[in-house]
């Protein structure tokens, strides 16, 4: 069908190097692998894109190490508020959830709406439609981790970045998709939402690029951060220069960001401006390769 | 300063041409009469293009004759829950709320986070800052029209479209802005938000162009419509061209929606694939000129 062979890419936030990533290196390795391994079986099975993206988020979710799902950052009143985004690109069907406080994979959720006649939504409405339609359900501490409340309260443990979650992935139909999850920022007032359930901003896949992004959300808001490298693609700009151009822009409004981008090809980018980024790739007919440091290409 | 003198130009939504609609053209016309004056005085006062098109979108918050504020479009729920959204071109400032219930001039709020570290708030959480910061709440039902509800209940009085409403600025300092402010659609599930609120969707500011959009919101989101206008626009493509392609775009997932644009050169552009959007232009130095089934240049 494709000319190319399926690809996953994922990444699991930004961030600074410290000791502690180092010393938890093996921890976020492990789950890093295992979100691919997830959506490695989704499209081993012949699964689409937007399947494999979506399992391979959820895996991510459950994983503490990352600002997502459980683990996820807290806002000023201790509560966790969490959302997330998928886009298919053949037929730009999207769905989104922000404000989450129950559902325990807002990836799930964000799925729901995509196969509704919705884009977006938000609050108890989103929490409660996933529970009517079999999403499980938690009671908001479920969410909240030691280290979070630490960090919140001024005085984490050295213990490494939690960080947004994301996947780009090209199936063997050759269609794209994109999928990020996310707790916001540590300190967030509550209600407030960034870019990464917003179609264009943090979130994109059209029939050009897939990408999900990560960083300071309200920088890629005000430069529609994904939706410019699908716009840049569009007009022949090469897959690396729409996203460096993209994280340029960005880079105006905050230092702090990073994304992920995968085209019809399956090229690959991943452009960033803090310190590290991890994440990793799968390529039908090779091995998972992950990166905490590093990047595609030159994993450390 | 600028080269050409303030222009605002505002839209009152899309809808059908009905005999209501011409029965009820007078009330229109005094309606957007009234916005376009509450932003000329506030250009006249050297006020700049945030503050106008925040000022016009008040006034039709205010009037029933428009599915913003009171007058909104219920949930299915028989409840109001509403959107609204402001971006300042110069430096891409913007600020936007969804999922309201109680706030008077959900615009008023989308300016708060304008002028916060946040670009969206959601839900009661935005209420509540509104309400905190001096923004007048009432109760919900305060938003329930009568006609609303007979519209939701499937017994609608033969009365004219009630559409979102917008306003587009170029100030006489070259600055753009846009601002959106709705209802959402009559009988949506609570907790759907679409594309007014969502920057880059709905509504959008930069150098190149000012874009305020109204239909079904799903489509101009998974389109990317208001931030592909301005992508089209740095890429040199013409104002009339840039909102023909992505409202051409827009068709592709409804037929239905309309928008409005001003580049930093004061032209507008208002392409439509609706029946109607009623609406109008003030630019300084000449009288306000509004339509209802016409169109800028040619107004009827």
């Amino acid at each position: 069908m494709s000319a190319t062979p399926p690809v996953l890419l994922i990444h699991g936030g930004e961030g600074d190097v410290t000791d502690a990533l180092r010393e938890h290196e093996a921890a976020f390795r492990e789950a890093l692998l295992g979100a691919l391994a997830a959506g490695r079986r989704v499209l081993e099975k012949e699964g689409d894109a937007i399947d494999a993206a979506q399992a391979a988020v959820a895996e991510m979710e459950s994983c503490e190490l990352f600002n997502a799902g459980r683990g996820s950052a807290l806002c000023s009143d201790g509560s966790v508020q969490m959302s997330a985004a998928l886009m298919r690109g053949s037929d730009r069907a999207a769905g989104a959830v922000a404000g989450l406080t129950r559902t325990e994979h807002p990836i799930l959720a964000a799925r729901l709406v995509l196969d509704s006649d919705q884009v977006l939504m938000v609050g108890e409405w989103a929490d409660r439609r996933a529970a009517e339609l079999g999403i499980a359900q938690r009671d908001n501490l479920h969410f909240v981790t030691e280290h979070q409340l630490a960090r919140l309260r001024g005085r984490a443990a050295p213990e490494p970045m939690r960080g947004t979650v994301g996947a780009v992935c090209l199936d063997a139909d050759g269609v794209l998709a994109a999928a990020t999850s996310t707790g916001g920022r540590s300190g967030q007032p509550p209600g407030r939402v960034g870019d990464s359930p917003l179609i264009g901003a943090g979130t994109w896949a059209d029939e050009h690029v897939a990408v999900s992004c990560t960083g300071v959300g309200e920088a890629f808001i005000r430069t529609g951060a994904a939706h410019q490298i699908a716009m840049l693609r569009q007009s022949g700009v090469a897959l690396a220069e729409a996203t460096e151009r993209a994280l340029a822009d960005v880079s105006v409004f905050s230092g702090r960001g990073g994304l992920i981008a995968v085209d019809p090809s399956g090229a690959t980018s991943s452009p960033l401006l803090s310190e590290v980024m991890p994440g990793g790739v799968w390529r039908a007919g090779s091995e998972s390769v992950v990166w905490i440091t590093g990047r595609p290409g030159r994993p450390q």
